[in-house]
């Protein structure tokens, strides 16, 4: 969709316009709801008023708290994602690949443990009894996609003769857990003060290459 | 404390075995309904009816709700520890190095991976806005422990020449992860049914085996 397509149908798609902008501030005031209110005690009339909209505007847009917050979910995790694997950009002729892999971890680490997404995650944990779809979710689009997308970019590079793998998707496993699961833990149980200082992720990000080089590096 | 002991001051003991006795009736009916209904929506009176003592007699034992809250925790998490760090025995003479860790990896997987350890997880998880010193008793008895007994552990193997370690809390963080994590966040997410099988487990703890050893074997 170019600028000069839409100028050409801007009577079409202002008023596609305004729902998307409508859509965008439900989801907006959902998430600070539920980050604030947790799950169950969150509802929809609250949502409506902090988005300045009706109660039946936020229904026709999503048909239940349920649909509103998977998509909320889908979408935080796979933003996340998508700045880590999608936009991270490739290999860069001559780097070294202990190099980019160090890149790459600390972007994963940047990009994962914010504020945001470490409520998000810590109040779908909570709610995996009630709401397992919730969790579905987050984890299809959360560590799941991450690592799916860590095993083609290992692929591509063992391709090149960069790395030696046999199994991407365990060396993939491997890398994101590694990178992840100290900060990771810490940052869920000990709270938001807790995200490491970049200084502190670049030195973990390191040690956590080195070993995954130590196995898979040529 | 052995029975010829006990046997010899009983009038002494029997009080004090009768409230130990009260004090577990009381953890144990606590567990039970906090993981039930969650943290907010337990109460006092429920616990103490399920226990089948007065309200009075949990207060003895426990001031508030958070003191048995932390309480169960800790015993929960602590046991786990200890079933996986005190009691493992050492490396047997003559065993290989890689079979002792996938031992010691394969034990650390069954233990933590249990209905009741996750279920706490995910509650004190989902807490962690609220109740902040839950977490930290979870995150001190649980992997903080665990860490911390392996860091002692490979510094030991390192002294025997077995590991090639410079930073032992830096190492022991690194292998808790490559086992702990990938199966964690599965179970966290997927719920208590995603528990891996004994076969599953024991693959994975030998594929991060490998790869620690890539880097800390001899």
């Amino acid at each position: 969709m170019t600028t000069t397509r839409s100028a050409g149908v801007s009577e079409e798609l202002e008023p596609h316009g305004r729902s998307a902008k409508k859509r965008r501030a439900i989801l907006d005031a959902a998430t600070e709801v539920f980050l604030q209110k947790g799950y169950l005690a969150t509802n929809m009339d609250e949502i409506a008023a902090l988005a300045a909209v009706s109660k039946q505007t936020v229904y026709k847009n999503f048909p239940s708290k349920e649909t509103l917050f998977v998509e909320i979910v889908s979408s935080v995790t796979n933003r996340a994602s998508d700045r880590v694997h999608t936009e991270m950009p490739d290999l860069a002729e001559g780097e070294d690949v202990a190099e980019y892999l160090r890149r790459y971890a600390y972007r994963q680490l940047t990009t994962v443990l914010t504020p945001r997404v470490m409520q998000l995650r810590r109040l779908v944990i909570g709610e995996v009894g009630r709401f397992p779809e919730l969790a579905k979710a987050l984890f299809d689009g959360g560590p799941g996609r991450a690592i799916a997308a860590m095993a083609v970019l290992f692929e591509r590079l063992a391709d090149h003769g960069l790395l030696a793998i046999d199994d991407p998707a365990v060396a993939a496993s491997q890398f994101n857990w590694l990178i992840m699961g100290e900060p990771l833990n810490r940052v869920m149980l000990l709270g938001d003060d807790a995200i490491p200082k970049p200084a502190a992720l670049r030195r973990h990000a390191a040690a956590g290459v080195r070993v995954f080089l130590a196995s898979y590096g040529k």
